[in-house]
């Protein structure tokens, strides 16, 4: 037993603490409204001290139903998960839970934009996968295809997110060139 | 100290509980995608029995920076609080967090949908109020005005939400009337 910020939520911290600064950058700007959501935790024990706040004394974590990030550009409804890895050829699609996929379809049919961060933390290079491509990918996997998406496969499919020192990792730049400004 | 299911989250929880089954069956009849947003928990300290899940030992509530609930409809990003009194006459205003109005007149200026879902617990009536005269009232009180927003006024500047047996909470319904289809 360790005191910690919140050791789970450190997996894969990095990218998530730079997507929360850029979130704030944005928001603060008045650019976009785009916040994390909380890690659920399912709280079993709680004490009431008297007159202190409420201490939970027992709870475990739960396995996230949606994804990490969602919110409001330019009146299109975004959301997105974002994934690092330290392999330097592929992400396993084992990262990837078959109800975040789900829902992330269902947000395309409803006229959202879904999609994936990934950082190759040994290459430094962060990229935005649209939702698309993963599907591809996701439903080869299933027909018994390649059980990862390779760096290969996510460089021709994806766009390279450019690091800004204010926002860094500046994914609305590829949001606008891909899906405001009308892409390709 | 005792065992509960969410003891904190549990106060309003029958609007709340009644808010996410309508959106389950929204959800599942391809309405529309709309999620609670998780009470953020500052986790303080965690045990990783050997082969079993975290425990998590010692953590508090944090306050919702945002609001509870949010998503998607008709492609139209929807973010909403849900509020439920045993007053008679008023919800006071005290029950609306500051940095929760902030957020809402945010999601408005970027293009979507914010409001309140109201319910009289002892009336049985349940309003879906929009931000703007909710925004009225908040403005007025900085000046001294009211701190509370009257049931008159709710009747008033509100909808009545009607009850379906599949939708206990039908919000859709009047996001139909009053925002998508030309409302007023
Ligand atoms: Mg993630
Ligand atoms: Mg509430």
């Amino acid at each position: 037993s360790y005191k910690t910020n919140d050791a789970f939520a450190n997996r894969g911290m990095t990218l998530e603490k730079e997507i929360v600064e850029s979130n704030n950058y944005y928001l603060e700007s008045g650019k976009a409204v785009i916040h994390k959501k909380p890690t659920p935790v399912q709280v079993v024990q709680v004490d009431y001290p008297k007159r202190s706040a409420a201490v939970i004394k027992e709870a475990y974590y739960q396995k996230p139903s949606t994804t990490d990030f969602n919110g409001i550009y330019k009146g299109k409804h975004l959301d997105f998960e974002a994934k690092e890895t330290k392999n330097k050829q592929s992400l396993p699609l084992t990262n990837i839970h078959p109800h975040q996929v789900k829902h992330m379809k269902r947000i395309e049919q409803h006229g959202g934009i879904s999609f994936l961060i990934i950082r190759f933390t040994i290459k430094d290079e962060t990229y935005l996968l649209p939702l698309e491509p993963l599907l591809v990918v996701w439903e080869q996997q299933e027909l018994g295809g390649r059980k990862s998406l390779s760096y290969p496969f996510i460089k021709e499919h994806g766009y390279l997110i450019p690091f800004q020192l204010q926002a860094k990792v500046d994914y609305l730049s590829i949001i606008d060139d891909v899906y405001i400004n009308g892409g390709d």
